[in-house]
């Protein structure tokens, strides 16, 4: 049966590494291709990913899938040969599912879609988006149909994200946590205390900056023999195990932005760089679900990259390359201003305590268009509806508001609630690493930042996906999942920087 | 019948894609790739290596062939597809022959043959390399065994890399050849008129090496959204169509390293840029040959590149933006320098005039070998006995001599020639461009040079893979291919250069 079981692995790493191809593929496009080189670019991911499909639903996954489990030998593999199995099972009978001329009609209408949501956004005028849309959520159905018809169609696409999730189990998450966070923005805004502003748009030249997040990279031990800090419009994270590439983009007149996406995308990095402990290119070896990854990018990003711990060590640091340009600006402003909280109408500019509300929003519409309880035409009067609802926020227009995000015109439903799980399994590891590292802040303070890091790269990172998520945050913590670790975490932290009663 | 040969080209195309990938796997590893990054980077080429040749190779093909050339409707194809059949099915034949696990075999032995001679060569000590090679020599006469057992084994070779071509065809070209150059190099070095060759290590800042190497790119009219220039240790050119990198290497005291890279370069990547002109990504729509290829290099990096015409045009713009560095340096002085003649050791280094004894030498060593008239235990005696025969240079160590080049680690044996085939072609091509536009020189020095790289363009870039290189040239210029035009393409140079009698 080993026999059997190496050639299993063997298919997934052919697999694996075609993906990998193909991310890289994507890397230079966005990083290192020249103008004019789209098209070709265009045909080597298209062949690349045929390839790589067809190497997932090949028959002979299917028929060693058999043969091994049914094998008499079967129950001598180890715990992670049989999860490796059971992964590559349950990935098989999702992909196997789909027709491959599906898959065709369903990237070619992404494209499409993805060109009249940019041009939309650009006139900030949704009309020019709707038909497309429409037709990527009628295709979203007719997906969420071939994979299971008997299912809510939304529960299909949450597990397809987040193996186990549904909508009941994520409302059951989130509104407890609504209930905390809206009276909490409230008291933040009628504070007595409020952060200085101004200090985010003053003017940090280009080349500072580069050295500031090279420097950053440096002090969170992020390896740049095993990865690279490139530019791009919009920052992302490519690669697995050694070679993994983090992007970033400056601004002139808001260096925060760039150094919170470094460390967004290191944290990201950082999964990829250690996740490869229980076998590379196995399906253990292999991060546990978008939730998870991105716990581990708002872990660098939030819980570490914007607490007060990490700027009194840094802070110094961070003067001195920056000249004299925040030479009058005490920490505790600082650590102020980059925390501050204040509805406003990005996502991805959100700060840590009105963010989940943007996940809210976006989840009950996906959830309402793919049980036909809205239609597509509304979304933007919905949408505006709901962040003043939400946020007290007026939304100016489509481009501020059911614009903004590119996800859906890719075809893409179901992946944001990824974001929420990030905050919510984040902070409850925190809270387990607080209790297994009591003087965390003190240690961080004086700059041993690797011991803090280093937990969570040993419970998070190198666990890979031996288990799902609810499963693994479990095992880490010892409780079950739940969304009060990041009520309590955003509570004292805002209580702490607004100096509320 | 069409749809057979859409099929057909449809793995070809698939192929050609697949090799795309891989070459750009390559550049990658070269230009962008982290340190560590090497190990994972071997695998995804050595997979999509694999998918390739599966391709190729695949029993569809043959079948394919077989229905198409026996089909009634054969004759209604047109040239250019029968051209298209007849290339697939000589590639066809040829991979077919041989075994899977020998090219496994082969590579890998590269791979090993390659680590034992970098140590040689930095240890100059042939003898850490000689097993290696040994067994490199012997892959290579199983290789040629596999293609054909029946034709000499050097032969095979030469055809393999320049259809076509044999040892005696190659001697019948540069035989001649010998004869003119020998007592040309002899006067130049007893010339009374010696170029001022201290002018060539001048410092020149890395920077302002860049700036030039890019505008000189500017100036031949290579756009830069159709590919790019990055330094890498040995220069490369990779890619195709609308995406061709090219790379070079700056030193700061040899600036005219760097520029000759940068043109020689861009001569193999124009040809990459406009080879599709018959149909992209079909056979008719490649590179015809490695010596039209070298042919297109060293048109840029010689016959243009270091022309007095060109840097009567060009030596203004070149002193600007070199500051005062050659600000006391005539053009006569310059143009003469960059083409001094001077025997020495280093082929990659050699002038144009003693350059073919490199490639001379290196034919007759691989000829040898592969008939066992040497052996590879005595290929530095040899190696330093013919230098002195043919260049009269007394070679100092294994480093500068039989170690110099990778070409024999990698494996490849019977491709030298291409270098001198690109020296013959290029300059029987260049004769014809003179009969064609006989006000080329003063074109060039007014900064028309567009008038001569168009020609060369239409006459050689564009015509892809129509027909085999001896015929292509034959084709453009009227006449069979002959090294009398190289002879006197030297001859008038060097004797102009050198103010010969």
């Amino acid at each position: 049966m080993r026999k059997f079981y190496e050639e299993l692995l063997g298919h997934f790493k052919e697999a694996c590494i075609l993906e990998e191809v193909n991310m890289f593929l994507y890397w230079d496009r966005d990083v290192t291709m020249p103008k004019k080189g789209g098209k070709q670019k265009a045909e080597q991911v298209a062949l690349i990913s045929k390839l790589e499909h067809e190497r997932r639903i090949q028959p002979r996954i299917g028929e060693l899938l058999k043969i091994i489990q049914t094998h008499k030998e079967y129950e001598n593999l180890s715990d992670l040969e049989k999860r490796n199995i059971f992964l590559i099972q349950r990935q098989y009978h999702k992909l196997v599912k789909v027709p491959a001329d599906f898959v065709g009609e369903f990237n070619k209408q992404g494209v499409i879609a993805n060109e009249a949501w940019e041009k939309a956004k650009d006139q900030s005028d949704f009309s020019l988006f709707q038909s497309e849309l429409e037709k990527m959520v009628e295709l979203n159905k007719k997906y969420v149909n071939y994979l299971n018809p008997e299912m809510d169609p939304f529960d299909v696409l949450l597990d397809f994200y987040e193996p186990g999730m549904n909508q009941e189990k994520f409302e059951r998450l989130v509104n407890p946590l609504k209930e905390v966070i809206e009276p909490l923005i409230k008291k933040c805004l009628e504070s007595n205390y409020q952060p200085n502003k101004s200090i985010l748009t003053r003017k940090v030249p280009l080349e500072i900056q580069k050295k500031l997040n090279f420097d950053i990279l440096n002090v969170i031990g992020y390896d740049l023999e095993r990865g690279r800090l490139d530019e791009t419009v919009h920052p992302f994270t490519t690669g697995n195990y050694d070679d993994v590439r983090i992007t970033t983009k400056y601004f002139e007149e808001n260096f925060l932005s760039a150094i919170m996406s470094t460390m967004h995308e290191a944290g990201h990095g950082e999964y990829e760089h250690y996740v490869g402990k229980n076998g590379r290119y196995q399906p253990v070896g292999m991060w546990c679900s978008d939730g998870v990854h991105e716990a581990s990018s708002r872990f660098y990003e939030n819980i570490i990259g914007r607490s007060a711990a990490f700027w009194k060590y840094y802070y110094p640091k961070f003067k001195e390359l920056t000249g004299d340009i925040f030479v009058d600006v005490p920490l505790e402003d600082f650590v102020a201003v980059i925390n501050r909280a204040e509805p406003s109408a990005i996502r991805v500019d959100a700060d840590e305590l009105t963010y989940d509300f943007h996940i809210i929003l976006r989840f009950e519409l996906e959830r309402d268009l793919l049980n036909d309880r809205i239609e597509v035409k509304d979304l933007p009067e919905i949408w505006n509806e709901k962040m003043k609802t939400l946020l007290g926020y007026e939304v100016k227009n489509d481009a501020e508001g059911v614009l903004q995000d590119i996800h859906w015109s890719d075809g893409l439903m179901g992946s944001f609630i990824a974001y929420t799980l990030g905050n919510i399994y984040g902070t409850q590891i925190f809270s387990k690493l607080k209790e297994d590292i009591t003087d965390w802040e003190k240690e961080t303070e004086e700059g041993n930042l690797q011991k803090v890091l280093n937990w969570f790269r040993v419970n998070v990172f190198e666990k890979g996906n031996i288990m799902d998520s609810f499963d693994l945050v479990r095992d880490i913590t010892g409780k079950e999942v739940s969304s009060e670790y990041l009520a309590d975490y955003l509570t004292t932290k805002y209580s702490r920087l607004y100096k509320l009663k």
